[in-house]
């Protein structure tokens, strides 16, 4: 009989890190200072990154090695195991095999650590002793906690305050590693006391929050910053999920036809899917990368491709991504991780290339998919997790119905522990779907329009 | 380099559970009937077990075995990870070699499935398709929730007040695998009914909730109980993970001087140490297995060892068990599972013959020892397991000061992403610890002796 879990050993754990820039056709436009509107210089960001992250943001490298230090700390919990979900197969009575990897596992229940140890540990080589980031679900903000906490540097997370309300566990958890939680917009900072003064009521972004801890790493000389999806080098790091997926789906004599993620800023769906897309680049395989985000904030299936600001106040560089506007607040939805404006510039970039694809989810239906999950593989699985999950069951019904044996692999790349509330909201009828009409998404680009005129934008829409 | 974490295959699961009754020197005096006070035969177990069960509580065969279809679904979940605790090593400066066994992989993050799954099967097989149970903190809630949903089979947790008002993620959770959950003590049982009368406050107790979820087996033919702990046949099926432990240990090419694991009824403790009990039984080995019990419900170390009922009410058979008494209602601390009068006859009978050993921990003692665990190992561990870890850093410090490199293997039963209300509670300096003096505890036995006149008493004591 097959193994359900597939484990490689320690010894098998990927020593380096995928960098798809090197293997691009199109490589992404430069990012742009948020003042002179010029391409942007290393110095640039040296106030808020350490000079080895810098480097590999803009690296075309293909492989960039992983510290033996952080390799040690990745063995708490890698690699992780890839599944198959045999239980949900014959519940969907589908042709197809499914196999999940479970991030999930990690000490904080998400993917976020990988990226979380390798920015604490080159932050810690440079002297960094304090750094600030923002949280969405609270995840990044768990596993950042956990990093900094394991290399003796202080960290202060400003959570978007519809998290920091619904999910307070998450913030404790942050606690227990010792960082400090501060409810986003805060009046700790010029950008949250801009934002409350407009909306004394909000609950908060990602946009926002960016803004503010940012802000305090601008201000203060000895403190850096750190963010949890978007950027190139945080791509990067989580590119050791698809790597080592790739190594046990040939132990079980298997090569997917699809790859499936959630996506909020593009580091899950990277982390999956950037090891087969370089195969697909390189070797000529097919494998189909779908990106999949709420209907409430479809950024990649209905938002602008153009230059746009990473945060709300307008504090960060500017970058070509897909885009509903950074002045755009997403509908209060559960999967708090995929409520961002914009995508990264690489995962952009591929879907405007059309070597990527992207769909939409309502989140009702991302909580159905979710339940039938639990109660066939046992995991209970994050909101945003749920939207991948909706998408698999899809595909294997489309497999059932035209007889296709497809092989698919998704990204479980969280558990929904922390989540329970929302799901308890779901089982109650309580939870309401809140897509974007086209009307609003089209207000909400406008809005963009008029508020920012980067003199690229002709030239690149 | 050495491998932090162990991991076995599949195909190296145990095949069958292990079963001490039949290594040990002095077998365990029979249960008696609660009404006419003679030995229980298996026709007065069957209006609350499945045969199979009843004939497993009182089998002497030395390995019974697992079910493929029990076998089929450990594997989502199973073999679990044996890992190496380096960083707590290293913080410690012990010369002690600490490894752990991580149980919180499971799906509802604790070792409870182990017994749950089976449970669910031989109901299943005789045709059950109600069951009742209690719970405590939630984790044996949880898990039976998961393998009934598996297996079709209703089910309805009477869970102790306490802990539906302190982890309400928990009850969520059951409800997500569509099992109903009570508060107990409640209205919709005469036991229920029977507490509330005298203390309306009340916040339950494992005993009371056993008193309402056997009264309702009792009364419905077509409905059948379950138990969590205390049960020769639910010690029985955590034998899995003591037998993994073995071969992972092997496989580190280690063996352990002590093997530690928290108390409450018995199976999370007998889970990892039979095995090994096996090994000093048989082959002369010479492990110390500890169990280790919170200091506000210290039956094994300050209690009485003579027949009692496992329930508040008095509706179980009586059991020759090291006990505070039933009618005891513990203190309200958080380790839930923990809050038990009394120990299942095996563990209670092994401790009489001084075949292992017991300890207490305060409470506020053993989150501190979480802690530093999370702060290491990156894992939080659920109030339960801090008590086995505040135990093996004890040891380990012990080990630094005699220099001796003791082996030290523990039982990580869960984590602690459920329990963070505690947790922050313990960071705000608001937990407080409640330790029985031994007036209460003389009382309290004094009251169970005069409420309770077990001809068999004089003989055993």
């Amino acid at each position: 009989m097959k193994s359900k879990k597939i484990h490689l050993s320690e010894s098998e754990m990927p020593t380096h890190y995928y960098n798809i820039l090197a293997d691009m056709p199109n490589k992404p436009m430069p990012p742009l200072h948020p003042v002179t509107q010029q391409p942007l210089g290393p110095e640039d960001l040296a106030p808020l990154f350490p000079m080895e992250l810098i480097k590999q943001e803009v690296s075309t490298e293909r492989y960039i090695e992983i510290p033996e230090e952080v390799q040690e700390l990745y063995k708490i919990y890698r690699p992780t195991p890839l599944i198959r979900a045999t239980n949900l197969e014959k519940a969907l009575g589908t042709p197809a095999k499914i196999y999940y990897k479970y991030e999930g596992v990690s000490p904080t229940g998400s993917h976020k650590p990988n990226t979380a140890i390798p920015q604490a540990y080159y932050n810690k080589m440079e002297g960094v002793t304090h750094i600030t980031t923002e949280t969405g679900a609270g995840q990044w903000g768990c596993a950042l906690s956990f990093a900094c906490q394991h290399f003796g540097i202080a960290l202060e997370v400003y959570m978007v305050k519809l998290s920091y309300e619904h999910k307070p566990y998450r913030k404790v958890l942050m606690n227990t590693f010792g960082a400090k939680v501060i409810a986003s917009p805060s009046n700790q900072t010029d950008s949250g006391k801009q934002i409350l003064a407009k909306t004394p009521d909000s609950t908060g972004s990602l946009g926002i929050a960016i803004s503010e801890a940012v802000e305090v790493a601008m201000k203060n000389d000895h403190v850096k910053y750190s963010l949890g999806s978007v950027l190139n080098h945080v791509l990067l790091h989580q590119t050791i999920i698809g790597q080592e997926a790739i190594k046990q789906l040939e132990i079980a004599g298997d090569f997917p036809d699809m790859v499936i993620a959630p996506f909020g800023g593009g580091s899950n769906f990277a982390g999956i899917a950037f090891p087969f897309l370089h195969l697909n680049l390189t070797q000529g395989k097919k494998v189909e990368c779908i990106a999949v985000e709420p209907t409430s904030c479809p950024k990649l299936t209905k938002g602008q491709f153009r230059y746009d600001f990473g945060d709300t106040v307008g504090m960060v560089p500017l970058i070509p991504m897909y885009t509903l506007g950074h002045n755009f607040v997403p509908p209060s939805i559960h999967a708090g991780g995929l409520r961002y404006h914009g995508a990264g510039v690489i995962v952009s970039q591929l879907l405007k290339d059309k070597l990527i694809s992207a769909r939409a989810v309502q989140q009702s239906k991302c909580f159905e998919a979710g339940l039938l999950f639990e109660r066939t593989e046992g995991i209970l699985p994050a909101p945003e997790a749920n939207h991948a999950i909706a998408t698999v069951i899809e595909e294997a019904l489309k497999a059932k119905e035209t007889g296709e044996a497809k092989t698919i692999l998704f990204n479980l790349c969280g558990h929904g522990h922390f989540d329970l509330s929302a799901y308890e909201q779901y089982l109650a009828g309580n939870l309401v779907d809140h897509d974007l009409t086209d009307a609003e998404i089209n207000q909400a680009l406008e809005e963009l329009d008029s508020t920012l005129t980067v003199s690229a934008n002709a030239s690149l829409v």
